[in-house]
């Protein structure tokens, strides 16, 4: 009966006029929601809800200044520090691409992506001044903008240019306008691979898959506005698995982390009672390494994801001895982070140690909010 | 700079070849994550995930045999039950839309609605035979195909005409195919308002709309697959805030229940450790009126949603005494259910009782997943 069309005809105008799925709506409800509680931690450094949004659009004002707009790239060399949680939020608020570049990478890999996102703007820490530096030399056509952040608590190289974050923040307007796309599927990230066979690829996710995976770390994790976030996963990993857009969706605490240190991470658990952390494999075998060496064991319980090949037995053992609880997830670039998920099941807590470590390592089912995932048997 | 749209661009394909937001994808992965989790308790009955989803595959294949396909109302008159909670997957997986019609409603009220809304099949408890055939009497058009739900555990009226909805169900595979909407913005249910200014009106609900909201749930409760909810709130009042969509997405379970009962739901409560439910001011308080006359007390910690205008601080008090926890929302059917909500703050906890009830008692702010909320003053 395609005469009753007329429900769906009432929806049409809906779709014509509807509100973008992004992220970006995350930050603006977390400031309004959560105004005062702490956003992002970094050393003896802490902003709240309100500070850290009215950060983010002093930074998009910033990129206005510069005459960035929509579709252009800002790339990204940034550690784990509040520049790089801010830089997830104030680029897209103009529109533009995020384009986060590894941190480890040499100097004509820095280039080829320069060259090949069409950088416009890069903010950089100090830290990275040398490799950058050697990158501009075989950047083709204009250079782009430098700004850079230059850490107080952090003896960096010598910055590029004149440009500096805090200096250019502090004279734009905190509650600065800007606004949400139009269209859900413009691109809010750029992440190249390391380029393992060739020049490395790009990547591109789009606002309504950023806003979707963000959803899905609170669903698969069951996470809430108690969480504190420990950010041993570099954020320039594919956008941090999306966990900092999924942060300010459920108003949690970043702890940031400039380097992975394991007895910084050890001290920074026990000081922020932190509760959630992610990693490759060798990152949750540093900490069950270090805490051999730890005076107290940890008085609280810490879950973490484990991303990759399925962890050795030993690690999530030692893990759980610890009390901190890994769950396994894989995922790609392509799927905004983890795709499938370990969901464990009521029976497995009653079983022996070395079934709960077996079933505990199974890569296991697709994430919440992912449609299908279909396992090619080898 | 215009020209680097190369990243939307190679998004346009992806806009274009999407998978659309439907809470139709919850189910289908409750099934295949939590298999032999119990999805529907009812009474005695007790449905696993795999068993509800294959339920509503038979329902859908039902509908299918009758023609009934999309763009077409499905209405129901049904109680908290199994097949009222089925209803809302079964209906929309064959591209129809479910209309849930006010089982309190008289037989005028209800003839307007199904004329209006087109009925082209009725699924309905036999509790209701009477006020339905005096309805059918007023129906303009071709009479909707009925299908009777008797319920074996309820000396109910005597079924119209000769479809019985468990036989057919059980004429149909489990493992029926059925397919996402290819327009996310397609009509998943329609809800009559009770008409106190004149004839009821439709609200029609699209299935990007019930899934974001049945996400908003989660986010906004913390609702993990360990919630037990029992349905207090009358699934039929707007899609029950859209949970039963909600339980599926995290792989709950669903305690049924055929009518608001104070001494049921405190034994309800009990013997299924429930640890969520949602209603009105009145069930509230019901449940605190009651509770006077149990013998014992709430052994663990249940979580309760209170909608409307603001609770009597009686209720709250008593309620926080009893063990549940009550949070204050405020929505609208055309809102999907919930739209504000108080969201506790961290300081609340320590502040005496007359203040918390006071703070508790506010509607608060905007739901996790809601763009924005105006407040005008009045």
């Amino acid at each position: 009966m395609t005469e009753l069309c007329p429900f769906n005809q009432a929806l049409e105008k809906k779709a014509a006029n509807y509100v973008s799925l992004s992220p970006l709506s995350f930050i603006k409800r977390a400031a309004a929601v959560y105004p005062d509680r702490a956003a992002v931690i970094y050393d003896d450094l802490s902003y709240s809800w309100r500070q850290t949004y009215g950060r983010c659009c002093q930074l998009a004002s910033v990129l206005k200044s510069f005459d960035i707009s929509k579709g252009d790239t800002v790339s990204v060399m940034l550690p784990n520090i509040p520049a790089m949680y801010e830089a997830h939020f104030g680029i897209p608020m103009v529109g533009a691409v995020l384009n986060a570049i590894n941190t480890r990478l040499d100097s004509e890999t820095i280039a080829f992506i320069l060259n090949h996102s069409r950088t416009r703007l890069l903010l950089m820490d100090s830290e990275y001044a040398d490799v950058v530096n050697a990158a501009l030399l075989l950047v083709e056509g204009p250079a782009p903008i430098i700004i850079n952040i230059c850490d107080a608590n952090y003896a960096a190289g010598k910055p590029i240019g004149d440009l500096e974050y805090e200096a250019l923040l502090s004279q734009q307007c905190e509650d600065a306008e800007w606004e949400l796309p139009v269209d859900e599927w413009d691109a809010i990230s750029l992440g190249y691979t390391s380029g393992t066979t060739g020049n490395p690829k790009g990547v591109v996710s789009h606002h309504r898959g950023a806003y979707l995976n963000a959803m899905s770390n609170v669903l698969s994790w069951n996470l809430a506005a108690n969480v504190i976030y420990l950010w041993t996963l570099p954020m320039f990993h594919c956008n941090g698995w999306c966990f900092p857009w999924t942060l300010a969706a459920i108003g949690g605490t970043n702890v940031c982390l400039r380097k992975v240190d394991s007895e910084r991470i050890h001290q920074l658990l026990r000081q922020h009672r932190v509760s959630h952390y992610c990693g490759a494999p060798i990152v949750h075998s540093m900490i069950a390494d270090a805490a051999a060496t730890q005076t107290s064991s940890l008085e609280h319980k810490v879950a973490g994801l484990i991303a990759g090949a399925a962890p050795p037995a030993s690690v999530l053992e030692r893990m759980e001895r610890l009390g901190i609880e890994l769950t396994h997830v894989y995922g790609l670039t392509e799927t905004y982070g983890p795709a499938t998920v370990c969901v464990k099941q009521n029976d497995w807590a009653a079983r022996p140690l070395h079934e709960r470590i077996e079933l505990n390592g199974r890569q296991g089912v697709s994430y919440p909010l992912q449609e299908e995932v279909i396992v090619l048997d080898p």
